[in-house]
């Protein structure tokens, strides 16, 4: 064994010095302007906590997030729905720093409430057109090859508000219907090939176990390609709000398929047009025509700063553009970023990793006048689709809308660093 | 615009049927033996919690984790240091779902308590041999070029009871001084383009602002490499435990560079050999000299199913082996499992995304006799490093050791499905 190469011969391992490109000023853009501050005598504010002893460790408390975040928490909009079981908390984007959007301030959206069901008596009945109808226990699920695989999920309510025109003032409440997590299950492609499936079978039928019973139809296809039985979120068992003890996440497809606390899947030849998918989530045209199922969340992206919640402080100079793309069809491939309107745009750089159906984050390079200027993002995927205007959208939809808004967003940055949500005419 | 995608054209986009592939029975192996259950009438059990509505959205309350899971907690061992303060608490590996450590259940280490710091007169003060030394304000910090990644932060001494032979029987306990989780902040490198460096510059000295004042220093290859100075975890703030407002992230190097609160880096030409890196974090060899400094983590892993706190409970068949992989020199390139005590090792397949410097998860088919097994995972990352058995180890370090102790692990699984801690001779 090679454990010699423990200690001082790591460093060898590094990559060679890249000082010749820092000294050539690699970072002059970001000089930070006013903010940067010359080291003098005694720069250092006195503070208190550098002296004597904190707190203990934690023994058996879970950890909270620091007081000074009390500001990051879902929201909701009171008259959005009439009661606020069947309705909608909004994730707090704007605070996000990553693609991970915390457990604790995931969106929730419930058709009759969030119920709390006992795992040990919770069961999954696979039934209809297979060779082996069967009833999985939870211990049963999680003795399956397990897979983790981090995916936004987005309700297709999501910017709703918007078709009729800029409405709240906040990035929280025109994107904040959508999260990204690490989930963890089985395959459900695992499970259809232990109850196998009949000749005839072209649909599958799912179904939550709360008291809304929300079922949806879902091609066979889907479901033998990448939809997961999740019973772990970022790392830890799935939260009631999410569907404890298990879910399904269809990656890529609108939130409302993403079954929670699901109990049954029946297999069948065609789609059983449910009362949730009739009288919800189908897709009204301007023409007063409806599309019927409308399933990925097509490509889209916001600016996470600046935004209405996130203003400029410091006026004129250097500022950092970021923002979230996704796509419900596979990676995000290219953002564009414009500072007037969508009459020009400049190419945003991606974080990686880039992963498919999930979070991707964006920065780019803004060097503001601090004169007003309309800001605005655009996402391709990988498919080559390319994320529409407001103009273009209600083109063809109208402004009657309810679902699938992926139009770009405009925000307006005033001359004193306010953020402004608008539309464009 | 391609509006006219959005609907049922959607379907074309999904990858062909595998129906044959399934049919064929892809999933025999894991057809559940006794837990499978065929379907009967009146097989799903009476439940409550679907007849009715449920809880409200949550408005302003941060999420908890589900009750049930209330075993998933930080755990401390009371004789392992003098106080709860310069002490150390283990993240519960043994229930993490994915790659994501929940921040709530993070290991922590502190050389002086947990500081609770004002992140508006928390200040980086950057010195030393630099052309302009400079001082940071959390919002100047926050303004610069922002990355996330996704890495592990492993303390040293994880493992250090297993030197003097296998000691509690815990995963959580052998193991559990590790958390990854995406960080989010801003290049270090970033902030030394904007002070310049002097030619001499080799070293750097990094200095936490709790009471503790621990400093380490780092070469400055290092510092120019990959190191971001981090006010983001997990897509939220950092909390104090992990050091908010502000701590350095120093991708694969153990823990304690990884300094918490950080207040000061100072450049210099040569180490500072402090208290804190000749005190402690110091590899003392067998015969009796020491290493100096041993930075990165190498190759390491271990079986999270089954473990002690995980052990099997349906008898001898078809299970799959589940564990985490990482090293601090890159990618996990190649996971291999044993049943008999290392003699024989097949592959295990690994759970894309693998990334540097990051929990790599693996699993692995084992066909169980229920007859007493060995059970060992042996990483090897990009370097071609392997993870070396307790004998290889110990063999030039004796068994005084506390730190790097990056041996495999050997779980005895007995024949009634427990799991014991134990070294081969």
């Amino acid at each position: 064994m090679v454990d010699h190469k423990i200690g001082i011969d790591g460093i060898s391992k590094l990559r060679p010095a890249r000082r010749g490109l820092l000294r050539a000023g690699l970072s002059s853009a970001f000089a930070l302007g006013a903010a940067r501050t010359a080291l003098a005598d005694g720069g250092m504010p006195e503070t208190d906590w550098d002296k004597g002893v904190g707190g203990a460790v934690a023994d058996t408390t879970y950890g909270q997030p620091v007081a000074a975040q009390s500001d990051m928490k879902r929201r909701m909009v009171a008259w959005l729905t009439r009661d606020q079981t069947s309705s909608i908390s909004f994730t707090p984007l704007q605070y996000q720093t990553g693609i991970i959007t915390p457990s604790g301030v995931f969106f929730e959206r419930y058709h009759a409430g969030r119920v709390d069901v006992d795992a040990d008596k919770h069961r999954l009945m696979i039934h209809g057109m297979v060779d082996r109808p069967m009833i999985f226990t939870m211990d049963d699920i999680k003795r399956l090859p397990a897979e983790s695989h981090i995916h936004f999920i987005e309700c297709p309510a999501n910017g709703g508000m918007e078709w009729r025109g800029a409405q709240l003032n906040s990035l929280q409440y025109t994107h904040g219907m959508i999260g990204c997590a690490e989930w963890t299950g089985v395959k459900l492609s695992v499970l259809l090939g232990m109850t196998g499936l009949q000749k005839s079978a072209k649909w599958i039928l799912v179904e939550g176990a709360d008291g809304s019973h929300l079922t949806r139809s879902i091609p066979i296809e889907k479901a033998l390609d990448d939809i997961l039985l999740v019973y772990g979120q970022n790392g830890e068992l799935l939260r009631p709000e999410q569907g404890y003890p298990l879910r399904l996440v269809v990656p890529g497809w609108q939130g409302n398929v993403n079954v929670k606390w699901i109990r049954r899947i029946k297999v069948g030849d065609q789609p059983w047009f449910t009362h949730e998918e009739t009288s919800k989530y189908t897709e009204l045209r301007g023409d007063g025509h409806a599309y019927g199922f409308t399933w990925p969340i097509f490509s889209k992206s916001v600016i996470t700063f600046p935004c209405p919640e996130m203003p400029i402080k410091s006026g004129g100079g250097v500022y950092e553009i970021r923002g979230l793309a996704w796509s419900g069809n596979g990676k995000i491939k290219q953002v564009d970023v414009s500072f007037d309107g969508g009459v020009n745009y400049v190419r945003a750089k991606l974080q990686e990793p880039v992963l498919t159906k999930a979070l991707t984050r964006f920065t780019c390079e803004w060097r503001w006048d601090g004169k007003p200027a309309l800001i605005q993002s655009r996402a391709m995927d990988e498919t080559g689709y390319v994320q529409p205007t407001q103009a273009e959208l209600r083109a063809i939809r109208g402004s009657n809308g309810v679902y699938n808004n992926n139009a770009i967003q405009t925000w307006e940055v005033k001359a004193d660093g306010s953020v402004n949500n608008v539309q464009l005419a």
